[in-house]
């Protein structure tokens, strides 16, 4: 990485997120086997750029990013439920992610299902599970509430569904942004949008750090999709061209490789303008923002 | 039924509720498929014994059942997506639910899978709709995290869990109970307390509304093995028998058929023991538990 600011940050705040997912799962009453397919999903490691981009918003507004834990390992336990889901046979029919078998290749289809059914519906429990120090009542309604709406089927599955949708298909690139607005985007912008609620963030800021985040979310995705084509295989934990061979849509297809960077450019310039408008203390978001433009898995 | 005041309740709140969840749907801006798989399932019919439960409790406190209205949305929406996911291949693998086809033979596995996450993710946000005259804030957080414990993996998911680890096997009393007071009992139970904590009931009336409850549920679970056995297949909407060739362990099996009927009649009079511990106007809930142990279908 190389941003030092980041790497020391980004280390500390990994470690405690994992501690406290492993925790978390750990204190449930429930039969061992779903027990054990939450953690292998939590523990498969990833970039954790959702807790990352929470924690980072809250050290922006020159608090504790701990008081964003829970929230975080809420964030995080939705984006491991959509990725179990999203790797079924009847969906995107993986059995490798990041490296690692999926989760119904190593427990089967149904324990699959229900491990990320059990992730999803935790996470409501663990934002509710906030102490009141950290996020007044009306704050964790409020989480809970957008928390939801950028998981269901207005955000998250909605993407999805329309990302299945489109397989097979000459879209748009509005269609193509549709898709990466609702699936991927809003999940990381609520993640920075939590931080904000959390921080008790005023109307200005959070519009401020909505605008940053809609566009970080579309450079992020764009990236993923040059990484596709460029990226190295063994940091990717995926083959290069899977986007092709899966017959999707992606922005080097749309606009070429050239105009796909142009694009990048474009939203990373346009995040750093939202952020810098907050008069927040801005560092590891602008760095955190730098990563995403320029990572290479 | 032949119970003249619960007959009139149940006709006018079933009403509302299916009036409410159409609604509910029908506001979503998301995909249009995704919205018919949605409606499909929540409009295949069904007793709404949950939602009925909930309105009931409100009414025994003296109190307007519409203030529930949300909340028993939210917990038939989890009842539904709950269905969506057992019928699956990998689950259950049925292909006909109430006489009608299941989700995934009419949309589709992947659809089936994400219409049942998107309601899953909705009832959260559906239950921090509940206006504040009708729940305050910290109400509607205890809504939020008693739910969801209720559904997860110490509730409703890990009751299923067990239930697929219990498959062709001999079972002890206490492991059947164990499947039913969770992948049944959990949620019902829910719905009284929910129904309980939006009156403002004390923490007795809580304890003794939640041991109506769990009674009641086991009550529901052995009727449901009953009817397996003796129903009949027009008004269940499914074959007799059914258990026995899908290799589940059931209450008559263990118990005997004898046995399994004291054991109904035994849980009933213990729900109603509790039921009548509270004090409150409890001829609904009472309709509502005989029904349960007299049902046909």
């Amino acid at each position: 990485m190389g941003n030092r600011l980041l790497d020391a940050f980004a280390f500390e705040y990994k470690h405690l997120l994992e501690a406290e997912l492993r925790k978390l799962v750990d204190r449930l009453e429930a039969p061992p086997i779903i027990k054990k397919a939450m953690h292998y999903s939590l523990e498969a490691g990833g970039k954790r750029i959702r807790p990352l981009l929470l924690f980072a918003t809250i050290a922006a507004f020159g608090l504790d990013p701990k008081k964003g834990l829970l929230a975080a390992s809420a964030v995080e336990m939705v984006h491991t439920y959509s990725l179990i889901h999203d790797d079924l046979p009847s969906m995107d029919d993986d059995d490798y992610r990041r490296g690692k078998l999926t989760n119904h290749k190593v427990f089967g289809e149904a324990t699959a299902i229900l491990a990320g059914d059990a992730l999803l519906t935790y996470s409501f429990e663990v934002m509710g599970m906030i102490p009141n120090d950290a996020a007044s009542s009306d704050a964790k309604l409020k989480l809970v509430t957008e928390f939801a709406k950028a998981a269901g089927a207005e955000g998250m599955v909605g993407g999805q569904v329309a990302d299945m949708e489109g397989e097979n298909k000459e879209l748009s690139l509005e269609e193509l942004e549709y898709i990466h607005i609702h699936k991927t985007g809003k999940l990381l912008g609520f993640s920075v949008q939590a931080g904000a609620i959390i921080s008790g963030a005023n109307e200005q800021q959070l519009e401020d750090l909505r605008r940053f985040a809609h566009h970080l979310g579309l450079a992020f995705q764009i990236q993923d999709d040059i990484l596709d084509l460029v990226g190295n295989p063994d940091l990717l934990g995926k083959p290069v061209g899977s986007d092709t061979s899966n017959h999707k849509c992606t922005y080097p297809q749309l606009l070429t490789m050239e105009g796909a960077k142009k694009a990048l450019q474009h939203h990373i310039d346009e995040s750093k303008h939202y952020l810098e408008r907050t008069g927040l203390s801005t560092t590891l978001l602008l760095e955190l923002t730098d990563l995403v433009a320029s990572r290479d898995h």
